[in-house]
């Protein structure tokens, strides 16, 4: 041993030790094992975060079934009440089911860039979680039940207080398990509006963040197919005149629509489908504040056209504005900036007042004027989509309203004829005077009060 | 030095530097450190995650008193809807306090295999977190709380209309302080129906995951015997007849039955009392879909019997087929399939349609059918866990339904008795006939409207 | 080499692949980077805790607007409805915009010790996420603005039945783009009430936890100042006598008042500002114990107070009784025990049960209570805190009671006096007489009942 090669070997075995010798050192595989173990504790958490995301938004947009009962009860007349409710609890049941039994699968079983889900009778989530996915299958399938439910509930507003129950219903069977999924495989299930076909012809993929057109307007254009083939209410249009017929109880109105408002968190802010990481957490927030302006510029567009155009103010009216505001922003309630947002709200609002007289003009009569806010805002906001987010073309929105449009009115027509050929959908013009409480459902909202 | 070992040695110094002399080595006690830390977080974002879904299923459930007061509000005539409201109020207030002074200690205070917890005054809990329990003591002690309420709101509905106030508070009183924490000790908190004595003998311990007879059947078992010894409303019963009393607004009873459908997410999917594993959360999807479906089969299965049976339609009906089916699912939300589900679902509901004419036999007067839906879908549910979960036996939940209710019955005849004997318990004819808001409350719930 | 050397260098080669030459040892390096990547993790969940606690708090405290809704709906009465409807739907609204206007700049742009923050015109959040910070910009604004609206609906209530709908919204827009927003910063924004020369003088920083008087006795002075300046309800005081004019709704009144304890849940807990670690989500729990428990004790001390005083029950001052505990924990509801909150929540049920004859001495019209609920258990809670948090002054509470009471009540008499001045507040005789329904709205709110 040279005396240099001693030193070496002496400085070796001082330092060696602190190498690990006395503090033993670190093995490799250990720390891989721990960054391992790091990325899936993040996996884990980001897992829950986006379940429970799906849970409240879940849990939120049920809420609107709700929301809508209490809304068209206070909208139709006293008489139509009990049946009014009815209608609305028994439709948030048979959307779920149906969308359950088929319209889940037709919604997400359809191939990229294609037309039309698979064809299977009942939907199975997987109990346990399976961590790839990012989510519980059954938080996702939770929450596009409710959504499904939603497009239900604009209907039956449209035809109140003279549609029979029972044909009613089947038409909500197929409205939820066919139609509402076909439609929503185009776009969110991953078809043909999102496809390299469509984007090569209009320049970008049909975008409608939660449902402006994909919800709201397939709910209006069913309403629309069904009030032109019901027609209107006795008495309505009589002598060339549109006669109003007020609502029995604006605070129910009223409750309804806050809720509609407070559901519409979850509707949109969850519609983010992701919440484990700062930048979803963050969009969701900027979400809330715009679809929360958004509504809030409705109301007061509402207030001040009813002010100007009839010089007085209309709580149904702010009520509509409200909603307005909320179906125009949902198309894109994250791109737009605040006063942006404001600006799609309250033109939603305002073009939903000026079709109130427009369908007068043509006697069609929509009890609670879900025509106006969920079919002319819906396609107002998806359209407005075309100038606010600079990813989206104009062209793609306008071709996804309008092949939506097509179909769902189509499709409803068909529906709304064959079941009328068959069954009937109306009521009896006796049974139409006594009210539908009396005349199917046996059992007078408020038996106590007296009414004029 | 030999060649051999000098040239080892000298590797040695050239591998050593690899090792950490250059790049660092980094020590096993820093990694060590860096897993406990892990490990720390991960038990952190757990706690958070556990503590947080108390919250949420808290809040659900709190908002069903609001879901009680407005469906028992909407079903009894307007002469008694300002003391259902008050009732409800006040039932809730009762049963918080009751359940703090005393009702905690009992439920959770047993020792393993017992029969009763501790007689102790106050629950205090613990401020600050403690990591090792897994969630906050508060977070859990207020989810226990808003059960406890539900159980006295279930007892209210069906005593209404001719109940004095202050007597039925004290009821609710033992209730809440005594009887219904002793028997959730017996389970929930760990006591003789989760033993070894008693799974010995029918094979497996009683399973009753969110109260369909812990919560749903005590209720019952109260409102029942109070029904027996109170006796029906006047003119409820004449002439060997039923003669049914109207409630007074079915938009309220609606909106009662919708905001207990909500809160039933917080009452079911938090009783899975863990969301920091993916495991957890994805069984609390599982438990959201199974409880909305249940409640769907509900509705419809109650709209066909009234339907084939009556010959018409009833919103009641449907209100309390939801409400069944969703009394049925509590007992075991997670491991049936969807399909069972909804098959506990509406056989809760059907057998709750089926009960109403019995109890209408027996002349016992349940104002808002609270016995049917809480007390006969209850224990259907309770029972139905023995055929749906494998590890389960039939007898074990016999022995469970059979024991509680026998308990409760008892207990309750006794106290009702007392009350009566004591300081009464019914309103005088003439109080009956005006109504309890003029007796009692002296605010009409509706003063300006004109009543028949 | 000597034996020795040789045998701890033969040593060493058989250490050192233990030490990574077979299992490579880990870089210290890699350990650091791991560890700075757990530290970023927790960060990212901290945040994503924190922003969620901030949107589920926000949607709880939006929802709060309908409990106002709902609650005036049903005390003021049936001619009345519509218009309070709509002042709340609007009040909201307009709230928000100004808020974002104006309010949010005002409030959190002051310089510390500060007296007023920055004039800018609109605010603008930050789209994506700064890790730093803690919180999503976003969500922080949006919880912020829904709190402001809260101030806005404790106006409306008091100055039912007889304010003109446009004067009024002039003043709502003060209030939450001025005032409101200015008092705000004195506290929460990190204004004077927090800074070094109030410290020096009373000992301690003013504290006010979620509210009690910087939202709560903010709105109840406003309310205080417009009732005394538009003076009674026509009828309301007559022959120096009080005459009590029943409200419309005990139902509507009472689900106001659940909705609002709902809302609370979200108002105290989410005060927190933070769920990321255990203690702060430990403390929420607590914070929704003590808040749900002072409700409680606010029912009971009304209902005994009432039954004493007035010798039967009144479901209107239970609803006020609780919502006057729930105002007077809203000061401190985290750190008080049970007993304590319990005692600060029964207590400012009984200064309201107090107050109310006191305000019909002086001929104050107050509508729903709000003065007695919102004011004075306001006032009471906010003094408590001297005495239930060791850390706080009775002298810095007092001090900052008076100076937020006197800027409020001086600023908003100028401002209804101003507004009286021009355009006028008060709606003639014959259109209060008719109602404002039937003035202003032009839609009843039950038109087809027969009102008495």
């Amino acid at each position: 041993m040279t005396p240099n090669t001693s030193k070496l070997f002496k400085a070796a075995l001082v330092l060696l030790p602190l190498a690990g010798f006395i503090a033993p050192v670190a093995g490799a595989d250990e720390v891989a094992d721990l960054a391992a173990k790091l990325d899936a504790q993040a996996a884990h958490t980001g897992y829950i975060f986006n379940t429970l995301l799906f849970l409240i938004g879940g849990f939120l947009v049920m809420w609107m079934a709700a929301g809508f009962a209490m809304l068209e009860a206070g909208l139709v007349r006293t008489k139509n009440v009990s049946m009014q409710c009815l209608k609305n609890i028994t439709l948030y049941a048979v959307a779920c089911i149906m969308f359950w039994l088929l319209g889940y699968q037709l919604m997400y079983g359809v191939t990229e860039g294609g037309f039309i889900g698979k064809f299977a009778i009942m939907h199975f989530g997987t109990a346990k979680g399976d961590l790839g996915s990012g989510y519980s299958s059954y938080s996702d399938w939770f929450y596009q039940m409710v959504f499904c439910a939603t497009t239900a509930s604009i209907v039956s507003g449209t035809l109140a207080e003279r549609i029979k129950f029972w044909p009613f219903m089947i038409f909500i069977c197929f409205l939820t398990g066919l139609i509402y999924p076909i439609v929503g495989a185009w776009e969110w299930g991953g078809g043909w509006l999102n496809g390299k076909a469509f984007i090569a012809k209009t320049g970008s993929e049909f975008f409608d963040f939660a449902g402006s057109t994909i919800v709201h307007s397939v709910g209006g254009w069913a309403a629309l197919a069904g009030a032109i083939i019901l027609g209107p209410r006795m008495g309505r249009f009589v002598g060339g005149k549109s006669h109003p017929m007020p609502g029995s109880s604006m605070p129910l109105a009223t409750l309804g629509m806050f809720i509609l408002w407070l559901g519409w968190f979850g509707f949109n802010g969850a519609s983010q489908l992701a919440m484990g990481t700062i930048s979803d957490v963050s969009d969701i927030a900027k979400i809330f504040v715009n679809t929360n302006m958004a509504a809030c510029a409705g109301v007061v567009i509402a207030l001040i056209y009813t002010q100007i155009r009839y010089k007085n103010l209309d709580v149904t009216m702010a009520i509509n504005g409200a909603l307005a505001g909320l179906v125009a922003i949902t198309a894109d309630p994250l791109d737009p900036s605040v006063p942006v947002a404001m600006l799609v709200g309250g033109a939603g609002s305002l073009l939903a007042m000026l079709i109130v007289p427009v369908l007068d003009k043509f006697k069609i009569d929509d009890v609670v004027g879900a025509i106006p806010v969920h079919l002319g805002a819906g396609i107002l906001g998806t359209l407005a989509v075309g100038f606010t987010n600079p990813k989206i073309t104009f062209l793609a929105q306008l071709a996804g309203v309008l092949s939506i449009g097509l179909f769902v009115l189509v499709c409803s027509t068909i529906l709304w004829l064959a079941i009328k050929a068959t069954i009937g959908i109306r009521v009896s013009e006796e049974e139409e005077y006594a009210g539908l409480d009396h005349a199917e459902v046996g059992v007078s909202a408020y038996p106590e009060f007296v009414s004029q």
